[in-house]
């Protein structure tokens, strides 16, 4: 990863944000800039250079993990150490401006910074820089990224295979994450979701130890990190015999979920990639079931910028990689969910998530 | 779970706190306060009674998880929507003070909050109410983390198996994994830690594509979330004839460990505790080989008070749970943890950890 080539950009971001120092303290932003991966740390960016603050835990890590940074173990928490480090060399009294990143540090954490760096320094919050900058993805996160999601596909197989009436939502789960871990995978992306008969309906219904019922819709929903890059994806299954109103209602979903990839293109708003698979839903009368969001970023963490979402004025840019994934929950009866991760092109987007849509009946 | 009482507690310490309400938004707080688990909530605790905030996402879900707490689902983030709530019934001017847990809540949030009740209410950091009631656990939460650590040992046994000379680390975390979802886990505590060879040295060496060697140690330390409660657990075994050397190495850090857990008993401070392990370590001139704490509590979160470290006065009272896990590591030889979990009972503790600590050699 081109770690020399993020940081140099970042640096000549601080001047024209008025900005001496940025202190880095979101791990994946600091992974992004730096490539250490531990869960202490704190990273001082400054046009003359960089410094990472981890611990003694680390020390061994850090040294194997982070090159063309100077790297300091600390016998204290990285963020403090790293204000002391510059307090310590602020005695003059000209203006000096250090950046904090306000929407990850804690209100505890800046108090203390802002109390060790008091007429040394002013802190001041920092616009997302990082966060922005890890919007769009270089080629060689793109290739790691299509590789997680192609692992994903071999999960759905499993799920596929072992989802049967009478089977606990562990035990599928089970063999998907114990098939991603063969793999190489370091873990998931987030807690499996499988949601069968009623439990459909619950957006988030992490797989638990129900039972899969004879007939009803299962939501498969999972990810796994791979090389340090998440995939994430959605397939709704049915067991057992589809009603007419069953396979309607997946339509409309699959629907908007077309609805909302053919919008995608350098350009076009994330509200307005939104709107449409949200006006596909509003004409089949399924707009108030479709409780969330339309998707997210994804890249060293599961959810980044972009938001798909109403509201939303960010416009798409080429190498943006974000999900798909508009549904429907009807509290008690069903829910189904279709979820594909895309890459934006020049003209349009490319659909990582190789397997078909139509429905799957078990 | 008794969330009545604890909500009742927490109530009864607002006012010796000079709090009019409490906004919790550490969401392992607020699972032990209401029992709710997604990943999107603000709960507001007032001598009155509380109120859930959440989002659509979670609809079906909370009023499945909580009782006697009141939920509204808000359309925007539950903290504003908290925060909207409050400003829209403070329109006296009587002075109204809201407490935020300032190690939990972003910089950003905190600013966000304030702007909302500018005028209408004063924000104060407030000390860490629900993490000193959740230090000590109650006969429930034991009962649980004694299955949670249990289930651990079976884990410990199938990586006995699992390592063998050229077998990559991943594979025994896999197999590992997977019987734990078998046995019912949510999910690991934290990410699998197998680090053979070389890489115990690394303190965090989680499993990688690395092929454990003919001869050296593994560390293996790991933990599963069982019915919301985490274990943790490490054992170093030796690949191949240890040498001495290596058996003397793994007998000191032994012996602090042993150390350690017999200093451990009410009214003792957890600094006392670490000093125990660090003083064994210290004869055998390896402290400056044990660049970590000694332990840590742990139950709905695997790391949580109280720490046990140098300078940490807290006491230890019956029904603590914490670990006990000296360990050292020469950057590029190798390296030794050994950890169980103890509760704290009225005249020493209870090691929850079932298996022998004798160096197991594969």
């Amino acid at each position: 990863m081109d770690h020399a080539g993020r940081l140099s950009r970042l640096r000549s971001g601080l001047e024209e944000n008025d900005l001496d120092v940025l202190l880095v303290t979101h791990l994946p932003n600091l992974h992004y800039l730096c490539g250490f991966t531990g869960s202490a740390a704190a990273l001082l960016v400054a046009t003359a250079g960089s410094i990472l603050f981890t611990d003694g835990r680390y020390r061994t890590q850090a040294h194997e993990e982070v090159q063309g940074t100077r790297i300091v173990v600390a016998h204290k928490s990285p963020i403090v150490a790293a204000a002391e480090w510059l307090a310590a060399r602020r005695r003059k009294s000209t203006p000096f401006v250090v950046g904090i990143e306000p929407e990850s540090i804690t209100a505890a954490t800046r108090d203390r910074l802002a109390s060790t760096l008091k007429g040394k320094a002013r802190l001041r919050s920092a616009p997302p820089l990082v966060e922005r900058a890890r919007m769009v993805k270089d080629a060689a996160e793109i290739l790691r990224i299509r590789r997680a999601v192609e692992l994903g596909a071999s999960l759905f197989r499993i799920a596929c295979r072992k989802i049967r009436p009478g089977v606990p939502e562990v035990a599928v789960a089970a063999a998907m994450e114990y098939e991603a871990r063969c793999a190489g995978a370091e873990g998931m992306s987030f807690p499996t979701i499988l949601a069968s008969g009623e439990r459909s309906a619950i957006v988030h219904g992490r797989a638990s130890r129900a039972r899969v019922p004879r007939r009803g819709f299962v939501v498969c929903d999972f990810g796994v990190i791979l090389a340090d890059y998440c995939s994430d994806r959605t397939r709704t299954v049915h067991v057992g015999r589809p009603s007419d109103g069953a396979r309607q209602f997946y339509h409309a979903v699959l629907e908007a979920q077309l609805a909302a990839i053919a919008a995608v293109q350098p350009g076009v708003t994330c509200a307005q990639v939104d709107g449409a698979a949200r006006g596909v839903l509003r004409k089949r009368k399924l707009a108030r079931y479709f409780t969330h969001s339309t998707g997210h970023g994804l890249g060293l963490e599961i959810h980044e910028a972009p938001r798909l979402a109403a509201g939303q004025a960010q416009k798409l840019e080429p190498g943006m990689v974000i999900t798909i994934e508009p549904g429907a929950y009807v509290p008690g009866k069903w829910g189904v969910r279709i979820e594909d991760v895309v890459v934006v092109t020049s003209s349009g987007c490319e659909v990582l998530t190789p397997d078909k849509k139509e429905l799957v009946v078990i």
